[in-house]
């Protein structure tokens, strides 16, 4: 194993001291629990949107906390979820009275924890929502996940919740607005490499030198096929494809109702992508692409769109959803509204995410 | 080679493509000759500002052409230095009537091209200086280059000089302040791997399970040591130290004078860093390592500038200047002052660097 670390078992630590280090300004970190938070929370009247999830995918949270995106982030250890303890602490400090939205990708155990992170900060007196991003078509019900994994939309639902949250949404509407974010969004990913694990060191899986993983998952899950080593043109065109010919996806999700102040089943859709559609088009690093490559997928992204008649309006390409260094990418598509977009383009000042300031 | 690219031949292009599709509010891109330039050039009335060189270092210097940086940039195939032809082409699309100032990295065949596209585009009546950037510490004479390489400075000038071109200096300030930014910076950088060049197919130099290459440079030159794989903090220490304990450099350039209208052989000092200077520090990876791991060092940079005096007020942590997909990092520190400053923090608007817009 290859990296600039130090003791495995202090690579989140070490990590988020250096971010912090490298921006006071923004973020502040704590330890025992483990959360990462916006220097000037809580943000008075303003609904606090934390995230989190395993490490090994920066920037994705921790890097997306600020002004316009994220009040919280609760990094796990590498590929392992947080607990409910680091969500709550996140809540309590980053509450500006008007309450909580988690945004949780859809893993068995970030969703267990998630949930129960929403009771708690409820039993506690924290209004808390929690929502739910399942977004990969790759495959359905994985090795962590029931139903379809949270990868590439979620990086699309903070910026965009965030910025809303900023704007003024009071806790349903974000609620409300995040849930579209996530039923507008659909992604696929390859990788060419795996990635290694620290604390194992030695690769999650194997790949011979002629072979790529379509359809992996941000762990290394597997994915649909495993197959020879394509052009770009080609990988792109499976991405893309895969999205765009992805039927109305169907499935419910367990949801807090504020009225009956218990849990729900929530029916969801995916409705397919159609001719004449909006959409941003997000291709996203797995962490050992050079963006060099991200160019060469998207130039090929943006030509089948068009020839499915979808018009990208908004793009988004660099590595914000990784699997610590793993060769590959992931494609993104959401659909847009005039509502969505608005909020794409507003401000945003995270450690790895600033515009307009 | 897995890479996610097309046939070898057409990664520059395509790579190039892509970038246009995705920002064409931005930038433009002209082929035979290759250039890219600001959606916006010609800036009447502000001096224009080009880079360029081999290719397999992006975001860099494509990536970096917009309003407060480059107007303009011209891509080499990967790892060559681009023709004459190409710098005068992107000089008269950018020219605003008041000169060009071309930033050239110290190899020779970037030297030799920029001084001879300096001397037709003053043929042609239009006003070009070039400033030469040659910041890494590693090693005197390389594969390619007389005296020192020209690494991660050149970004840093790039930004500085855009923001000052921006706010009105003129050619000669211009070329006065790019000179101050690179006698002010020192880099050096480490591969934990090689990269392979497309149009090669197998790593450009081979490094062993437990080995690392001290003082590498961007296009797999050697560096100082090939060493045993150290730890992030030992890394990191020995990367600042070569810095802070490099003494002054000396050495002599070339330059146009226009008083005298030849080339002119100028001496320049870089005076060493000292207890109370006031630093930028720059952790750049050279591709492949995520930035989860770039904290990691950069939390020991600033452990040992703090030990050495050395006061950072400013950093930049991210993939910049690297060499296709290597894995390993790049250490810069920049001294400044309060008009370096102010032109650091003015805004952006790039393909890969957006600020304050």
């Amino acid at each position: 194993m290859k990296k600039l670390i130090n003791k495995p078992e202090d690579f989140v630590r070490e990590s988020l001291e250096g971010m912090v280090a490298a921006h006071p300004d923004l973020i502040k970190v704590n330890f025992d629990p483990t959360f990462v938070w916006r220097a000037d929370a809580p943000v008075k009247g303003k609904v606090a949107i934390i995230s989190g999830g395993g490490s090994g995918h920066e920037p994705m949270h921790a890097g997306f906390v600020g002004m316009g995106m994220l009040d919280g982030a609760c990094p796990g250890q590498v590929f392992t979820s947080p607990t409910p303890e680091q969500m709550l602490a996140a809540a309590k400090v980053v509450d500006g009275g008007v309450g909580i939205l988690y945004i949780v990708k859809n893993y068995s155990g970030d969703v267990m924890n998630f949930e129960m992170a929403t009771e708690l900060a409820r039993s506690e007196g924290v209004r808390a929502l929690s929502i739910l991003i399942d977004d990969d078509v790759a495959v359905k019900n994985s090795l962590y996940t029931q139903g379809r994994r949270g990868v590439g939309t979620t990086v699309l639902a903070e910026k965009i919740c965030g910025a809303a949250a900023e704007q003024g949404y009071d806790l349903q509407q974000l609620a409300n607005l995040c849930r579209r974010v996530n039923i507008s969004g659909r992604s696929m990913g390859v990788a060419l490499t795996s990635c290694v694990v620290p604390a194992k060191g030695t690769p999650t899986f194997q790949l011979g030198e002629q072979e790529i993983e379509m359809g992996i998952g941000i762990h290394g899950e597997p994915g649909r096929e495993r197959m020879s080593l394509k052009s770009a043109n080609e990988i792109a065109e499976i991405l893309v494809l895969s999205i765009v010919e992805d039927k109305s996806y169907q499935r419910t999700v367990r949801e807090w109702d504020e009225t009956k102040n218990d849990w729900v089943e929530v029916e969801l859709t995916n409705p397919p992508l159609q001719a004449g559609d909006r959409v941003l088009a997000f291709v996203n690093s797995m962490g050992g692409t050079p963006i060099s490559e991200l160019y060469i997928i998207y130039r090929q992204v943006a030509e089948i769109c068009r020839k499915c008649g979808l018009q990208i309006v908004r793009n988004l390409i660099g590595a914000y959803i990784t699997s610590l260094e793993m060769q590959g990418c992931s494609v993104t598509l959401l659909k847009l509204d005039d509502e969505i977009i608005r909020l794409w383009d507003a401000p945003v000042k995270t450690p790895s995410w600033r515009w307009g300031i």
